[in-house]
């Protein structure tokens, strides 16, 4: 038997988030069952954050209300703070996912608040909705890399990592937000948080393509002992401001690797693929995917590239 | 001093053979300029193809003819047989690269001859080259596999890789022609290399990003002992039926994950950058390249992604 490797399903909720037109509940749902089909076991599907934040996500609790139950698949919700919990609960969500920065400037920027602030405010969020029984995920962002500090202290990230574990996460989410990581780099971060107590069992990598580096990071953490990685279908969630700049680790190109390396996912690649063109056709533009560009050329029929 | 990595740029040949309109030969040089301006070491400016096969190559004598030499960069030109080595040397070429595939239905595809006459062939044209004092690099394409075979005997490639060497040629690159491996097949490959004689310091990888693995293949090439790596600057030489669909490894890509993982290149990766902007710009549309389009998206003063 093969090793298990989890992907991370980020798509409906990161993913369409970066969408500017609003897509309609229907199409989400929908959009999530191709997921399920395809295998996806794990799959972030809205955010409870406040709806005049990201109107696109202002129908998260009838999204959650009207998603269908399937065994052995993990519909996790995200969650920016208590009010957000606590709607989350109320929606019937089995497993939330909350956030925060590891860069002062950034956790400013995107939150509001100071990085202590956001820590305690969280570990109450964590702890609360542990004792609820909710499994609980824990995104620490900017970990390889902060867009307004530059580098960004790796001791802090490994303090905020080993709290909420104390507090109650069961995973931590190591994010590369705005995709400036490298192996090297990946390496030096895992090997702290190892050291610093955190085991990689309980790590995810949540890494960006912004600077096509994704996948080589998603190597180096495999060979560092991290099993569970985030990806959003056909690499939905480019930057808004950057037309076909590309932002999340495409799942396809990330199933394609690890089936080629002999990994198990559980999830089938040619379905995970026509949930990508499924969703490129219904949000009807081109997405950054080069897994997912290749299967719609070879569904289009084109020859493979010769020369 | 950090480690040595060569970037072996194919944009000129590799990348604008695919571009559908002709390239005037002037703005071929003034792309050579800025690659040579940034520092790349080794260029591979044309092919000496049948002008007929390609006609954006037809200008490779005149091309050559009008490059400036320039201390410490070797320009390399494509020779697929003798009668193309002819024309290189009246050309005053002092490097070539020759090419076959290893699979019969691509090499038959490509060139029209079987491996066993591409491979006497080429011998002879490597062993001519190298007699005349030129620096002979023999391409193996479809290594990774083929779109028409699927898997390919690997001790095929081993055994025509030694004989290239014995032959003459001082470097032997690797082509993952059609973007189909993944760095567990990559450590195979490798492995059987050095196992059979073909010093890895000998071997070059020419990776296509067309599943979105190119990147991490190098970082398993890197790991095996590989220390020089094909790109194309912008990813230019995407496939010509497939818009936006991915061909070569993007150099900048590739220049972003070595200079974070401490490896000197002797490129500066703004000025490729630039390189790349200004390539995009006289060609009038999109290239594929990730860290290309990070690059124009910052240069338009768009902020980093911060959600």
């Amino acid at each position: 038997m093969s090793e298990r490797i989890t992907v991370y399903e980020v798509g409906p909720r990161d993913g369409l988030q970066n969408e500017p037109a609003v897509v309609p509940t229907g199409v989400k749902l929908a959009f999530i069952e191709h997921l399920v089909a395809a295998g996806y076991t794990d799959i972030e599907v809205t955010s409870f954050v406040r709806p005049r934040w990201i109107p696109q996500l202002a129908d998260a609790s009838e999204l959650v209300r009207r998603l269908e139950p399937v065994d052995g698949v993990t519909y996790w919700g995200l969650v920016p703070n208590q009010v957000g919990l606590e709607r989350a609960l109320d929606s019937g969500m089995e497993a939330i996912a909350t956030f925060m920065s590891v860069s002062e400037a950034h956790n400013r920027k995107n939150v509001n608040r100071s990085v202590a602030e956001s820590r305690s405010a969280l570990i109450e969020v964590v702890s609360t909705a542990a004792a609820e029984g909710l499994r609980v995920r824990a995104y620490l962002s900017t970990v390889f890399g902060c867009p307004y500090e530059g580098e960004v202290d790796v001791s802090r990230a490994v303090d905020l990592a080993a709290s909420f574990l104390d507090a109650g996460a069961c995973q931590i989410a190591l994010g590369d937000t705005v995709g400036l990581g490298n192996p090297g780099q990946i390496n030096h971060v895992l090997g702290a948080m190892k050291t610093g107590g955190v085991p990689l069992d309980r790590v995810g990598l949540h890494l960006h393509d912004t600077r096509g580096t994704a996948l080589a990071n998603v190597l180096a953490g495999i060979q560092a002992g991290v099993r569970t990685f985030d990806a959003a279908t056909a690499g939905l969630g480019g930057c808004p401001y950057a037309p076909g700049a590309t932002g999340n680790l495409a799942s396809e190109d990330l199933l394609y690797m690890l089936e080629g390396m002999g990994y198990t996912s559980g999830i089938d690649l040619d379905a995970a693929c026509e949930a990508g063109a499924w969703i490129a056709g219904v949000l009807g533009h081109a997405l950054p995917g080069r897994m997912h560009r290749a299967y719609l050329a070879r569904r289009a029929g084109h020859t493979a590239r010769s020369a």
